[in-house]
């Protein structure tokens, strides 16, 4: 490469530029993202159905290739088991999950109009419209730790307008209380606070029916008889569960191993209304981590132990506070903030994938689940939340879900869901016998006997002797994985100790799952990554970094003339056989107008020919954010780009390669 | 790298392995398929659901290497426009486009036991196992070609057992006649065939029911009213043409341009029993080619001209002929046997594709669709079908779907799905103007005026002039897109000559669709790439193409010295660098036991490290096929398998890069 005859330093080259010059405007972002087709409601042209959004060509390559970094990241970078299972699935694996008793929201309609919505956030709307008035009429400004907090629920229920009526301090007070147990109440907690407080709809003042449960899965029936009922599954997650011991299987009977899994789930919400975020169809991308319960540690902690990550824990939320911890996952687990090894250590991969693909690590937290939050079987949750203009919004969890899934499809199918393991050595063990009043236990137990025997069998050795002795005194109980818990008696059970010669360990392994819904995650993205040019705040920006950018490079000429056409096409050529993804625009555009489009659709780099291009053979190439210009030949260009998109070079690095240029500046057009 | 001290010559080294020594079992295959987990039914613990199949790691990364093959052939090499459209459709979408009312077969019960039945393949199973018996009976043997052509249908059906019975020679001659004509007949006129000639449910004896129809697609309902319907998509293709106009407007408003679209399409089949062939949800991927209808020219036709195609022209067909014709596309297209060029591209394009990743040409062939075949609307169609032990399957359909689609949508939403285009320069145009009695054209078409209308205007001046001749007679007929003729008569409609100077042409584009069955893909590839080896019936052997095998390379050593696990480790990370999806096995098994598995999951290559890698930095490299063996400095064979990955070397080649390796005879064990 010829020497650079630069006028700028590569500092000036790669000066920062300024994003924040222009206040955010929602508005500016969805007429650039509908403009350049990144989504749009489905059956547009038919009125659309909330919750419903098809991804253009944008949209669905900026979607591909953030699975495509998720699918190395995890499934080629650690080995994990790929699986593809169906959407459509039968009713009786999600009544054994407990999705058909309890994956529902209660809802409630106007009764007059019909309009419908979920119980919970109509109160939570009505009241909180109610405050905000309260304030006016007090003339009271919203303290701004009271919107971080409130943000979170933000437009996740429909906007109430506030109007300044003043209310007395106890309602204030009650209305408070109400708002912060908001996720705790039952359907008829909620008609309770409905009538008590007088809550209508919003719009029309009609009163409200009373909350009834509704499911949210999509139910149909498999062939044509009727009577195979069916549900587009709400997770992947159950899939993976049932292909259990085929898993274990392909990998030689032995645990630790995960599986992942990519692809649609459904979820029949009962009023959308947040754009992305709140759909009925959407992407998920989710890994199944199993492990020995005896064992949550993991091979490859110390790569992340180090990783910092930004956490808001339950004893922190149960306190009322909303402050963030910066810590690294070494010490959260260490401090036993952080459960186990591998929650911790999937809790810092993700932090890296998030913040490689372009969230802004400043709006990402890790919030655990409170108590009361948690699936009664999970012995630890954390959420992944990222801030947008609709608040703090979960977009990976991570959670340790026990036994639990394996142990409920196991009972019910009476097939072995569990790890056999060849012990070094035998090993004589004192251990507590557990023998079963088969016919008196069957009597009394029926359907939930097997359940039960199972759980006891299962039990480690220090529960057992708890419930032995309390046997001694009269009585025990057993909580099992249906979330009951069964009183049991000596008549009924008796737990003896004795010595046995064990060659083999058997166990059901816990499973430990990250999952990531695609859609949220890319929403949030284009939020992060858009601004605007300080010249012109309608000159939007999309700064998605080069590894997802839906086209990497756009490739431009100055005027229509053949000869410079045909070598634009020639170029593009050249990069499709290294698999850069660009596009030619051959359009009569001016370059500035080429320029700003490609800037909407995200498009990291811009090659341009001029007549100098075939005197000389030089080709331009434009960095999107800085605008910054450099020059070369064709040939040590497109080898630049190549190496800018694979991540092995950045712009100042290719401000070494090529020379500066400051030729054309389109930002000024 | 080292002068080879080879003892082969790089021939004998690729060697032609006889892989047609034992006949094809399909039993065994689908032990191995099971074995190895490239699928398996769904919700297996639970009993499982006919048509139903999840795909294990193996089968997950054959389908993804697939699709990533197609994506790469088609969207990326021809710049196509992707999307991802939601899988739940509005029931109004599938109304417009037909599906409501015509996506249905016929099925009829077992009166008593309630078994399910379609009907024509009852009737056809029934009568071909008659017909069967009376060859038995008059000890006739079937001849090749009756089987051939049989073999279509072959399993599609219930299979049923023929008895020797012989039948007087007009029953012959009528089942004959019957059987050709199966697929035309309508569900009232299956209930005749059925009572007339007594055909039972083959398994019990008893009666049928009398045929109804079966809509095929999945139905649920959208949000928690019940009022708003939705299917499940019986296909993609909808997903694109209700965004069309956002498409020509991202495209800038220009066509021809495709859209593509890979994803889940679902229909309830009656009683699926073709494995993997016919299933109740599947991964297609389509796409819609928009064209001028009055320009059905591809620039890139000259690029597929010398493809040869093997053809199964309707006119053959139509004679009860299935010879098979083998012509280049360009002299298909010029002899008018394929319709246009922008049909033969994909024919073309898709031959080169189906091949590439391992289909075998001489089990593959296009299939043109006879005129009672075809949709009303299409104007040619073929199907790439795909000969396995199920006979000729359709795997790919090419249909040129003429402007029905988008005028359908066009008409029932009121919004414009047209192209726009400039005139270079205006034209002054003898043109044939058509003006309607507005409300006598009401009062007499009602609903359907709006179409009647839109066709009129919409037609070509040869067309509209005979209709205009026809009307002086007294009245004509005008065939529309919903495949209704209607009869107009002179004082509704005029039609008479002006002269126009035009500025602009506006037309509704035509749709070239190509459409995959990715399942019915994978399964074909894997009986094609099949084999037992000389030696044992029972090693099996799938000869994936390096392009799309699951696993590109194993990683083993032959003893579990650390210091080699941990050099196979390092191996593995460096390939892992490279993008090459390698798997160590690091078992206790010998190395043939390995090899051998290797070989059941259709790696290519195998690396293998012994005591002589740590003493001298070498590794030795075994091809799956020939089991011939290769050796060279570590980071020599990585590079060579890189590139053998890539498809940038072939094992001829690699045997110059590297010397003959004979220490292991893996396949003597």
């Amino acid at each position: 490469m010829a020497a650079a005859a630069s006028t700028s330093t590569p500092s000036e080259l790669t000066a920062p530029v300024n994003k924040t010059v222009h206040a955010f405007d929602k508005g500016v972002l969805d007429a650039l993202l509908a403009r350049r087709f990144f989504f749009a409601p489905a059956f547009e042209i038919y009125g659309g159905v909330a919750g419903l959004y098809d991804y253009g060509p944008t949209g669905s390559a900026l979607q591909a290739n953030i699975l495509d970094a998720w699918r190395k990241h995890y499934i080629i970078e650690e080995d994990m088991l790929e699986l593809d299972t169906t959407i459509m699935t039968l009713a009786e694996v999600l009544k054994t999950s407990g999705h058909v008793d309890k994956f529902a929201d209660w809802m409630c309609k106007d009764v007059k109009t019909g309009e419908i919505f979920r119980a919970d956030h109509l109160v939570e709307g009505v009241l909180e419209a109610r405050l905000k008035g309260d304030k006016e009429a007090r003339g009271v400004k919203d303290e701004p730790a009271a919107e971080e907090d409130g943000d979170k629920k933000k437009k996740k229920k429909k906007v109430v307008k506030s109007v300044a009526v003043k209310l007395d301090d106890n309602t204030v007070q009650e209305y408070e209380y109400l708002l912060a147990q908001i996720d705790n109440y039952t359907g008829p907690e909620l008609g309770d606070i409905i009538r008590k407080h007088k809550i209508t709809n919003p719009d029309t003042g009609n009163e409200v029916s009373e909350p009834v449960e509704f499911n949210l899965m999509f139910e149909s029936n498999i062939g044509p008889t009727g009577q195979i009922k069916g549900y587009l599954r709400p997770e992947t997650a159950q899939g993976h569960f049932v292909n259990f011991a085929r898993l274990l299987e392909f990998n030689n009977g032995k645990v630790p191993f995960a599986s992942a899994q990519i692809g649609r789930s459904f979820r029949n919400e009962i009023a959308p209304r947040q754009g992305l975020l709140r759909v009925r169809e959407f992407t998920m991308a989710e890994i199944e981590h199993y492990v020995d319960p005896l064992d949550k540690r993991h091979a490859r902690f110390n790569e992340v132990k180090d990783v910092v990550l930004t956490l808001l824990p339950k004893d922190v939320q149960s306190e009322g506070r909303t402050e963030l911890t910066k810590m690294t996952v070494g010490d959260a687990v260490a401090a036993k903030i952080i459960d186990n090894e591998t929650l911790g250590y999937f809790l810092g991969r993700t932090q890296l994938f998030l913040t490689k693909i372009g969230i802004d690590g400043e709006r990402l937290r890790c919030r655990q689940h409170m108590a009361n939050e948690m699936a009664h079987y999970a012995a630890d949750c954390w959420d992944f939340e990222i801030q947008s203009s609709y608040g703090w919004i979960e977009c990976v969890g991570c959670a340790d879900r026990s036994a639990y899934d394996l142990t409920v499809h196991s009972v019910r199918t009476k097939q072995p869901l569990r790890v056999q393991q060849k012990l070094d050595a035998p090993r004589v063990v004192d251990k507590l016998e557990v023998t079963f009043e088969a016919k008196a236990f069957g009597m009394k137990f029926k359907k939930d006997a097997t359940l039960i025997k199972e759980t006891l069998m299962g039990m480690e050795k220090d529960k057992l002797q708890c419930i032995k002795d309390e046997l001694a005194n009269g009585s025990s109980s057993v909580q099992c994985a249906d979330g009951k818990s069964y009183e049991i008696t000596p008549d009924l059970v008796k737990i003896a100790p004795i010595t046995v010669t064990e060659h083999m360990r058997e166990f059901t392994p816990n499973v430990i799952e990250p999952s990531f819904g695609i859609g949220r995650i890319l929403y949030s993205l284009l939020e992060h990554s858009y601004w605007a040019r300080e010249q012109d705040k309608a000159r939007g920006v999309l700064s998605l970094p080069a590894l997802v950018a839906p086209i990497k490079c756009l490739i431009v000429t100055i005027s229509q003339d053949p000869s410079l056409r045909n070598l634009i096409h020639d170029v593009s050529r050249r990069m499709r056989r290294l698999g850069i993804a660009s596009r030619v625009d051959d359009s009569g555009a001016s370059i500035g107008k080429k320029y700003a489009r490609n800037d909407e659709l995200g498009t990291p780099f811009g090659c341009t020919v001029d007549f100098a291009s075939i005197q000389n053979g030089t080709m331009t190439l434009r960095e999107r954010d800085s605008t910054s210009q450099l020059i070369g030949q064709i040939d040590d260009v497109i080898a630049v780009v190549d190496e800018l998109v694979k991540g092995t070079l950045d712009w100042e690095g290719a401000s070494k390669k090529l020379e500066s240029y400051s030729g054309v500046q389109d930002v000024a057009e």
